[in-house]
């Protein structure tokens, strides 16, 4: 689902300056201008520290979890998110997928001369919206401006600092034989959104972005006793590319099971109408997750409670065979194949 | 002084794409290659966790600083510098500032579409270097890649997370009365060399910029019981705009005093001759600081021995007088004016 952005009027001094100048990266008074009337309206004067170029924290814990993302989506808006909420969630994400609580993240704006003023605060507002829905602050930030042409209208950067509030070790060589491998929802979603919205592609009803938080679905997993070995986003190159990745790094063989993989019908024929492969296909709001087999039935029904709007399943599990490092497709007509990574990937620029 | 990247060789692999194409960064196999080759080899993998989007981090203790900064200079390579090793003093010094010693960061990369992979080397080999002499690890990245025209070169956004080992608290708010203004060397040379490198200007000698770190500087402080009440560096809007931000958010009275101000005789040339006033130009290796009155010469002796190379005075003091939020500049024939901040800024893309 979009964001409300109808019930936060833009602040009206910056209504003054409707594009964006070099000046208002310049440090000086409209750089102030902004700050105060965007990124402080939007975002919240308690959390961002308006007299420093940093944050103090008190995190509470002394094991953290720290990770970056630029998002540089085109188009800025598509259907079921865009590009504000998208880099929140992104990066709760990562997160999350770390095993951590996400709680700070730090928001770093590369604007391109001549934006819209307007669609910089929906962008902020859209922002807020989606920190306060993930239970994060964002507590600190910078601004720069840059020469009409050398940008893409805007480019955001979110770093972010989780808690660890566990003993898990949660990565790839925790992987064991005869693990089950989870998979929240459908596939294909947010790719296809966005290419649709970038090429005007019509399909009968609006497909929509996937976009969401996965901190709770994975907080839940983990405060039931869940020993979750390993934990991935499937973002860009799509649910393949995250096996491959992890089959290599925990040198395992992956056997995935095509035909309980879901994909909405229409993202299906948009991938047959442009010769596209789901399986490749960038998601921001799905995740495989590596658990014992004796407690996949108990991680599906926490899943599915998590995010009763979409359904997770079992798509596959560890060889015992152990070792090989590949990923082996069971094909929904019984065929076998082994599944490589692409070059670059079938869309550019989804996040 | 520049990096001497020379000691470091491009790796092989990365040689036959010797410019970045988009599938860099899109998820496959060469954006793994790029990881592998460039980022891998040049921050080492024994900080850089290669399996995971995020870094776990132990900081070992709970108070920390956490801040993060976008860099767009323009020329990437100028004379004292380059995009890389800025990025990495930047946000080491605003962790600084905030009176915490840094110590992890992020590094998240947007690279257009034809960047020559020689040139992103250098800067990763010159990010490692600058690290290495401010004394933290790079734990954490990402990259992405916008199609020709929509960057201009390559961007880069550090987040920066330090720990807090004093009960001190830092800010504009704890400036007092009489309290001494230092200043820890001459201003205006990032600017100018900015400028100069853009505009192809030439002078007798090169200028150069003053890109530093400055955290060993503000610890040495700390260290020694200086009670440091208010840090700031001078970046954009320079030496005025600072001090105008630090009058404002204290509600305190600054007066500076223009003659004990330094500034590198082709620095005044060179402005001069542009039409820029110093106290506005931008500076990457200068910051002030705001001690107690009685605690100016040991603080002045301590700023000397952590950076022997350029000289610190006291510039002001904060007027008895109180309560104004304004600077006061006496000029070296002895007339006073108050400071106003520009709306933009003199030079934009200095950092």
């Amino acid at each position: 689902m979009s964001s409300s952005y109808d019930n936060w009027q833009c602040p009206l001094p910056i209504s003054d300056y409707p594009k964006i100048l070099l000046a208002h990266g310049g440090g000086g008074r409209l750089m102030h201008d902004l700050i105060d009337h965007i990124f402080i309206a939007a975002f919240g004067a308690d959390t961002l520290d308006a007299e420093h170029d940093g944050a103090r924290l008190d995190p509470g814990s002394d094991k953290l979890a720290f990770t970056t993302d630029s998002y540089v989506v085109h188009p800025l808006f598509f259907p079921g998110g865009d590009i504000g909420l998208l880099a929140v969630y992104g990066t709760v994400n990562d997160l999350a997928m770390c095993g951590a609580r996400p709680k700070y993240l730090s928001a770093g704006f590369i604007l391109e001369e001549g934006l819209e003023t307007e669609t910089l605060w929906k962008i902020a507002v859209s922002m807020r919206q989606a920190a306060d829905k993930a239970r994060v602050g964002i507590v600190t930030g910078d601004t720069k401006v840059v020469d009409k042409g050398h940008g893409h209208g805007i480019y955001i950067n979110i770093a972010g600092i989780g808690i660890i509030e566990h003993n898990l070790v949660i990565g790839p060589r925790r992987i064991r034989d005869g693990d089950a491998i989870i998979l929240n929802g459908d596939i294909g979603r947010h790719g296809i959104a966005i290419i649709a919205a970038r090429e005007g592609l019509e399909f009968e009803t609006t497909i929509e972005s996937d976009c969401a938080p996965l901190a709770d679905s994975v907080m839940r997993l983990i405060d039931d006793g869940i020993e979750a070995h390993c934990l991935r986003d499937l973002t860009r190159g799509g649910l393949a590319t995250a096996a491959i990745e992890i089959a290599r790094s925990s040198g395992t063989e992956i056997l995935l099971d095509e035909k309980s993989i879901s994909v909405n019908e229409q993202v299906r024929g948009a991938c047959e109408l442009l010769g596209y492969d789901p399986l490749y296909i960038a998601n921001e709001g799905r995740y495989l997750a590596f658990v014992p087999k004796h407690q996949a039935q108990r991680a599906l029904e926490i899943m599915r409670e998590a995010t009763p709007n979409i359904e997770p399943a079992i798509v596959g599990r560890v060889g015992a065979g152990g070792d090989r490092g590949e990923v082996t497709l069971k094909s929904a007509i019984g065929s076998e194949r082994i599944l490589d990574m692409l070059s670059g990937e079938q869309l550019p620029r989804i996040c």
